[in-house]
């Protein structure tokens, strides 16, 4: 059914990934990568003259290896952790609207969108163009929101079979607090619809395809279809794909139909409503959590669950900003998604620099609010202990003054968005050589570099959705999704000019540049499990 | 000495643009817009099957008037507020640092790239290559910096005269503070070559483009050389161009440098001392502002004086969130620019996509930390009061929480980060639906649309660059800088898809799409004064 890659692939010249840590690039010059008929890397090492032998053992005819430019490199395919397909129609418009009430974004955008895809004609154009769109922007990857139609969702797994991109998809679920015009009759057609959505997904045999239960989020399910669903997950070892503490009317909406037993709370909290329904395990992946609380991102912590951070929509719906370095120095998964059309852009690489511009957004919410005035009181102590003693080196204050503002939580935020721990991410280069101590701890806790922003688009991804055994990197055994950048395009997005003196690009400035100002035009080609699609 | 166009220009159309306040776009479809030989516009109406005659009186044949197709519209040229030319070396790289000291960004990147401008053929490499990417993207006028160099200031200059864009420049002026390898020998020396500067600028008679004075920051220049600069741009009725404000570190440098007469202050702001020199004037500009304070606003609003916002270069240096809703209600005017290479991003429209994020995280920082326990507590109140009245509807009661906040403004962060006085910008259609009074009340406060953004990258700008009679809208008399843009383009950055029983794309629709996921492929031909540039 699924089509094989027709032939082995063999690339040599500069491969650049995140395998390790966030915050890192790992770089691999001049080396060789052999990849399988079935699209599964089977060689990487350092080429050398004497590869003809082994090319041959591979079954890759030595003068069929591809070479790459000086400006050429491989990179991991994207993973979107979260996208609507459906919305794609309006991808672009229509961010005009808070999330919830009569005149929100889903009741005038999303439901009817949403519902136009009962046809299945339309449903397989929709379609069609999102795939083709995200693999055309490097996306290999997606976890995929669709509709309530098992017909649509059906069409979605035939697109995908023949596109060939890897996916998450199931069928969304909602029984209540949700249009006439499209909602599931009941919770008990709800669960069959989903049920025929995932034995549809199994029966194309495509290991690429991933069935998923879809709970749209908690206003919208009964109590009855969260549990259905918990045990179907459970029952059928499925992905969980939902929403999670997107926006604060969101939270108080929740918080209205699930009174807590705790006097002290308003009422349950997303995370607990999920826990209880069995929603919440090491295969499940939320959108946004912009208003998690501290215990909430503990709980899914504890359980193994992702948040799949998505940055250009949290500023438009998220009333907060996620925090993702606190988020992964507590445990949690974190993957990076688009959300078309709750974002605008389906690019990974405008998600990954508007991850970065989150960073510093909380850096400098922190700074305007949080830890100013803390600071400046500080900074008064600090400079009358300095009038006395002065063999202290700037060095060692700077370090001191940061373990005091650690251990010194703001009071003035919401409790979820205290100060991080402790530093996180590729946030230790930039605080070390920042002269002002504030500027120096709010960027401690928060920022991200575009090193740990395509961690997130890879390795973070790969992870959130279990995946990380087959995809996020390249090594022996994984496979072969993958993006052959070329940087240096005539008539391409950037200009590569080489500064006075510079002879060869560095790969890594090479990489930054087109994380930061390239497009799809940069993406030459792009593999998913060894087969070319684009 | 300037080519003029060859010919008369017609089109017929399309036309979106922002002529009056900001937040709402005109659309004038099938209107004829009749340019002459010099590029200003003679005729703008809507079109009708009698135009022949007019259009012969403007000396224009009336079958080469060019018919804009369904997806394509004219839209003003974009303008470029505040750009680094010599920067474009390394655009798209090194922005992991903080602004100053001796590991900064200035010292590591900054000055030893524009040092290489020395060297005049290098200059001409990079303003070349800067220069067209600019006109590419459709930036049809930019406020340049340049570098301490006469010699290159001139080569841009001619680049500028051949390549056609619209332009302020002048040499940049820095004698103090600087590296020895890159520094004005003396104030008497800088001030010499900014004026060789501006007269060769004249001596080109190009209409085109505007000499300025620029002193780089206040840190870096003597105040010898402010008071010179002062007194050149008074004499010779000159722009001024600079940076105000631009991060915690930069604001304490200069109230070292220049202690306040006051007991009450640390030391001068930036404000204080450009208006001590006579920098202060309707004609500055300049960049960043993120840490002013109200009573820098207020003093350069009385001078009539602008702000370049940066929003991607803020991110990365500002240590906090310009308020763009304050600074317009304040009366300031404000542009819109790219700052390359602080900014790695060169394209105005990424710079609208971040005015209008930047706008966001304002809203969630003022919902994180400024306004969420006072809303907490509010509501409380609001709840009982409801227990007691249930008469008093839902709509009363947002206005009056929404007067209330007004009139309560935070207390929590720095006096500039306040509450903004009124709702300003597109903010009231998105405020009115939330159902969440805190929210609400943050939107109206800060919230730009992707309109305003529009509007910022235009008319802002040019308001802001006392260009407002020359550019920014389409109306007779201005000059025809404009682009021709392609929302259909096959191959192009996005799809513009027909929902369900949809026939014809609104231009709204178009524009809104093309702003935000759109880029250079849309952008079909570039025109600034008539002149086809791209």
């Amino acid at each position: 059914m699924e089509a094989l890659p027709q032939q082995c692939l063999a690339f040599r010249g500069t491969l650049l990934h995140t395998p390790g840590a966030p915050g890192s690039v790992q770089v691999l010059t001049e080396h060789l990568i052999v990849v399988d008929d079935q699209g599964f890397i089977v060689h990487l090492a350092p080429a050398s003259d004497n590869d003809s032998a082994g090319l041959q053992a591979h079954g890759v005819d030595p003068a069929a290896v591809r070479v790459l430019g000086p400006l050429q490199f491989l990179l991991p395919g994207f993973i979107d952790a979260h996208a609507h397909a459906p919305q794609y129609q309006y991808c672009g418009v229509g961010t005009d609207l808070p999330l919830i009430g009569d005149a929100g974004w889903l009741s005038t955008y999303a439901f009817p969108t949403e519902a136009s895809l009962a046809d299945e004609a339309h449903a397989r154009a929709v379609y069609d163009a999102c795939v083709k769109r995200l693999l055309r922007l490097g996306t290999t990857t997606a976890n995929y929101f669709t509709t309530i139609h098992t017909g649509a969702c059906k069409v979605l797994a035939d697109v995908l079979l023949q596109a060939g991109q890897r996916a998450v998809l199931g069928k969304v679920c909602m029984d209540q607090h949700s249009p006439d015009f499209y909602t599931d009759a009941s919770a008990e057609e709800s669960l069959q619809g989903a049920l025929e959505v995932v034995q549809y997904i199994k029966s194309l045999n495509c290991s690429r395809l991933l069935p998923a239960v879809i709970p749209r989020f908690i206003p919208t399910c009964s109590q009855q279809l969260l549990a259905g669903l918990g045990q179907m997950a459970a029952q059928h070892g499925l992905r969980i794909h939902s929403h999670i503490s997107e926006s604060l009317d969101q939270v108080q909406f929740t918080q209205q139909l699930h009174p807590s037993s705790s006097s002290s709370s308003s009422g349950s909290s997303d995370a607990q409503v999920y826990d209880a329904a069995g929603l919440l395990t090491a295969k499940s992946i939320f959108a946004h959590g912009t208003q998690l609380m501290q215990e909430d991102m503990e709980l899914m912590a504890e359980r193994g669950s992702a948040v799949a951070h998505c940055p250009l929509s949290n500023f438009y719906f998220g009333d907060g900003l996620f925090d993702v370095s606190k988020a992964l120095s507590m445990g949690l998964k974190v993957g990076l998604g688009t959300d078309i059309a709750g974002g605008y852009s389906p690019s990974m690489l405008q998600a990954q620099r508007m991850a970065v511009v989150n960073s510093h957004a909380l850096k400098a919410a922190a700074l305007m609010y949080g830890t100013w005035r803390a600071h400046e009181q500080q900074q008064q102590e600090t400079d009358e202990q300095q009038q006395q003693q002065q063999q202290t080196s700037k060095r060692q204050r700077l370090e001191q003054q940061q373990q005091q503002q650690q251990q010194q939580p703001s009071d003035r935020g919401p409790e979820q968005l205290q100060q991080a721990e402790g530093p996180t991410a590729g946030s230790k280069r930039a605080a070390s050589s920042i002269s002002n101590p504030a500027v120096a701890a709010a960027a401690a806790a928060h920022m991200l570099t575009w090193e740990d922003a395509l961690w997130l688009a890879t390795a973070g991804g790969a992870a959130a959705l279990s995946l990380q055994e087959t995809v996020s990197h390249f090594a022996v055994g994984m496979a072969f999704d993958a993006l052959l950048i070329d940087a240096g395009l005539p008539g391409g997005p950037f200009d590569v000019l080489q500064a006075a003196g510079e002879e060869v690009k560095q790969p890594l400035l090479l990489l930054e540049q087109f994380l930061n100002c390239g497009d799809d035009r940069n993406i030459a080609e792009v593999y998913v499990q060894g087969r070319r699609c684009v």
